[in-house]
């Protein structure tokens, strides 16, 4: 099964792409970030961060993504920026098809480290070690984009072997 | 001059297309509201409204879109829900290449009513009278659509005047 993770921001929406292998670890097959031209017009640059999506989506083709549920710390000018990027995302996997999860920060954190009040840094940190990935200078967005991919990655595993159990 | 304007909503993202005609009223060529499916997905919500704009531009080939900027005093959920539409009514507009004007709603009552704290009922009684369009039942979205059309229209107009008169 493979996994597009996605942290979406104006700034620099990371992505991650994650495969389970059977009786083995996770494999990374990509990350990094969409960043879209600073002094372009807005519209332009939530088209990029579609583009991107789309992008990733025909090279990897992913079987289902994953991206973090809205973080309701925000304010509104911050909400309605994030919604932004949020819709461009969307509308990219909805237009391919893909099904879609949601998770919440305290789940993808839990999920990482164990403890849902972890610092982002502490994710960063855990999510390289966890998927073996020897990378100091990976950005903050496409750690939580892998750590994203990696929460969902674990709860479908454990869904299916649940069913598998049962049989 | 053609401009289609926009009322992003997630239940029912209002349009309006303008025509201004030399020495004349300007002309309404069509109004209402794309209203996504309520059971489908939000990706799948999104990525009706993102094809129903498309659609409206291929259909009528505006020169121009005109969207109300957001307003702020929404809660936080609320914004997030508005960004999402409007993430992928921008989408839409930037695959076209058409260029986009936003104008605040104090803009639009103004330039509809000659009032900026007008009531949302005042603004669309005063734009079906104004555009001559004879229907009680216009929904709330497709006259706020107009309404923000008019005021690019009318501010366009105005510039282009103000050239010319240089000249």
């Amino acid at each position: 099964m493979r996994i597009l993770g996605i942290d979406p921001s104006s700034v620099a929406t990371g992505y991650g792409i994650l495969e389970s292998r059977q009786g083995d670890d996770s494999l990374v097959l990509a990350y990094g970030a969409i960043k879209p031209a600073r002094k372009a017009a807005l519209p332009d640059r939530l088209l990029e961060i579609k583009n991107g999506i789309e992008r990733l989506i025909s090279a990897f083709t992913p079987d289902e993504v994953a991206i973090e549920n809205p973080f309701f710390g925000l304010n509104i000018k911050t909400a309605i920026t994030l919604g932004q990027v949020r819709g461009a995302v969307l509308v990219a996997v909805a237009g391919a098809g893909i099904p879609l999860f949601e998770y919440s920060p305290l789940e993808i954190k839990k999920a990482v480290t164990g403890y849902g009040q972890a610092e982002k840094a502490q994710v960063g940190i855990m999510i390289r070690a966890l998927l073996r990935v020897d990378d100091d200078n990976m950005e903050e967005g496409a750690a939580d984009a892998l750590a994203c991919a990696f929460c969902h990655l674990n709860t479908r595993l454990g869904q299916i072997n649940l069913v598998e159990n049962k049989i």
